[in-house]
């Protein structure tokens, strides 16, 4: 697909603008309730609704419930099945950490291990976040490797990222963590030739933390798993011509796009700022990714009520949006997050594209879920998202005579 | 997916009718308002609707906009993107000429070269269609090759289609515009062994142009592009079992059909002729391919009450090819060409599949694109209604015990 879409692009220098209201898709609480999107005031968004086309995005494929990596992977239009990112490389991200064609990002946990060597408590007795900030502090003054350059990021608890900078990394590192206590860690083994210096990186690695760490308690020792490289994956500008920035206020949807070639701007802290800021890039710019992060945590904390405000609160920014008049303005999410599971779900997520000079019209005037039913997107595959919205960009030739 | 249904299918003397109304789908002028279908008087349709099942085709894939090539492949169950045919044959194809196995058929364009040769006109100065006529005569009359038959064809001011017939010519050869002014024509180059024979020949064949042209101005030269054979692709007959007929006026419909290995019929001039045609053909063919070229051509007008107005004369005909009693009959386009756009769209396309026998009804009462949003054949790929179609028609076994 991405090889059609190369073929047939052209630039109009027309704007599109794709809003994630990460985890939008809801659940009612009450049998033949409203969800959290139905049950919102959203007087802007219903007018987008009205005007534009909407439908139900399946973000990966169908019951499949995605992490933040696939999920948003599937709206800039990748193949989430085929572009799978490595563990490593996500968490990084996550915690803010720059990944680039020379890394080898990996997940750390501290833990526990008896005198000989034997592994008593994998997760260091979930030491608090502060104690990780301690022990990461004290990684950071004294590993020294020589030929690569090491970072060292704490995460949470008994989690960490280690990233290694260098020449000539590879990602086929087996993981160190035995999976059970009672055993001895595993040392860090290259799969294939092209590894062997990340193997051995990692083995001086964990050597080096070993005496650091030796008079600790409970937490004298690392494992390390998901060693992944950056993944190798066309940019935004090569498969679809597009100057692309991302306005992301939390460090891993940063990364996300990041990944994908996009610009990084400075968001700011709210939803207002984040507008303030893609306003400022306009004429910079023809691809604008705004993520907004509470429909989500709303939802994981299980709290409907709440998550119905924070749709409020965005809709209330909506107008601010249309009044740069873009010629493609999309609201949709990465993945639902009911807040009635406390979590991601598979549930197809709703999803509105609003075009004024190429958007048929439907039956839809509100925007949610049931209204998304009777949608003209239907029920459509996220990765169709933007190859759709160049389409209505105007960006896309035909194909053949 | 042909490889199945040639082990599932089997014949049953059943009769299917696919009706394409070319560029059926549109958007509505207004605001809020309705398509051209929507807006056309289109009792007899809306009561096949009512009957039968409908949804919206996407010819190609989300966000495409096809040509008439790719749109026609997909209804006749073939994957555009798969089965690319290549712009010379399909060139050839629109203005009648017939392409086979043993052909190549190229794009020609008039143009101005100085004495140095270098190109100063790619277009010749846009000369009149007659004079591209009496160039092409000139042509006619003078070139000649050995080892091959040439055969040339008008198509529109500058340009013109030759098509060389002979054994052993590959289409693996390079185009000779060199796409700016300023510079000489690029040699027309095998790319492979196997079109080294058409590289000479299209050599040969410029070579004697420029001296037949050489006292004409501005068209004093011509450049060739686009060299292509006639695709490797199954008949219908092979994978289908169908004995397949095309009922079209315009040469493009009637080469496209002729390319998946469908008779070709004396058509008539109208709608109303045709019919008569698929009337009189109808003991000798399973398959009645109908094609209906006023719903496109007044929507490339731009011209929104024409577009209903033909739409509504196509209703009238309906009765007459029900009358037939076919057991599947269909009405589609190959995809949407909005007034409002006056061009091709990547819109999906009004679907309408009737058969008395097999038809589960839904929710639809008209035939227009709102109607269709609701309708039991959703949003599907065009590729996947000749299954459906062979399915209704009791024409596929059980897969599988």
């Amino acid at each position: 697909m991405h090889d059609l879409i190369k073929k047939l692009r052209e630039s109009n220098g027309s704007k599109i603008v794709l809003l994630v209201a990460d985890g939008l898709g809801g659940l009612p609480i009450e049998p033949g309730g409203k969800t959290e999107l139905e049950t919102a005031k959203t007087p802007n968004l219903d007018r987008l609704a009205t005007e534009g086309t909407v439908g139900l995005s399946t973000p990966v494929a169908p019951g499949i419930t995605p992490g933040s990596g696939p999920g948003h992977l599937g709206l800039f239009g990748y193949d989430p099945v085929v572009h799978d990112i490595g563990r490593g490389v996500l968490e990084a991200l996550g915690v803010g950490v720059e990944v680039g064609p020379r890394d080898i990002a990996i997940r750390g946990n501290f833990c526990t291990i008896d005198a000989d060597g034997r592994v008593t408590d994998r997760r260091a007795g979930r030491i608090p976040t502060e104690t990780c900030e301690r022990l990461v502090a004290k990684l950071r003054a004294h590993v020294k490797i020589e030929g690569v350059e090491t970072l060292i990021e704490p995460v949470r608890e008994y989690r960490l990222v280690v990233r290694f900078r260098g020449d000539g990394l590879g990602e086929d590192v087996c993981d160190t963590d035995p999976l059970q206590t009672g055993l001895a860690t595993i040392a860090p083994t290259a799969g294939s030739p092209g590894s062997e210096k990340t193997a051995r990186v990692a083995e001086e690695f964990l050597k080096q933390a070993q005496a650091i760490l030796h008079d600790e308690q409970p937490a004298n020792y690392l494992m390390m798993r998901g060693f992944a490289a950056f993944p190798k994956i066309e940019t935004m500008a090569e498969v679809y011509g597009l100057r692309a920035v991302a306005v992301a206020v939390y460090p891993m949807y940063r990364g996300l796009a990041r990944l994908v070639g996009m610009t990084v701007a400075e968001p700011g802290k709210t939803i207002a700022d984040q507008i303030d800021v893609v306003k400022s890039l306009w004429d910079q710019y023809d691809f604008f990714f705004i993520h907004y992060k509470y429909t989500d945590s709303t939802g994981e904390d299980g709290d409907f009520a709440r998550k119905v405000g924070v749709i409020e609160a965005l809709d209330v920014e909506i107008p601010k949006l249309v009044a740069l008049r873009p010629d493609v303005f999309i609201v949709t999410g990465d993945h639902s997050t009911p807040s009635r599971m406390k979590s991601h779900s598979f549930h197809p997520v709703p999803t509105l594209l609003w075009a004024p000079a190429t958007s048929r019209p439907d039956l839809a005037t509100t925007f949610g879920e049931r209204a998304c039913l009777n949608g003209g997107l239907g029920q459509f595959l996220a990765k169709h998202l933007m190859p759709i919205a160049l389409a209505h960009a105007g960006r896309l030739q035909k194909f053949g005579a």
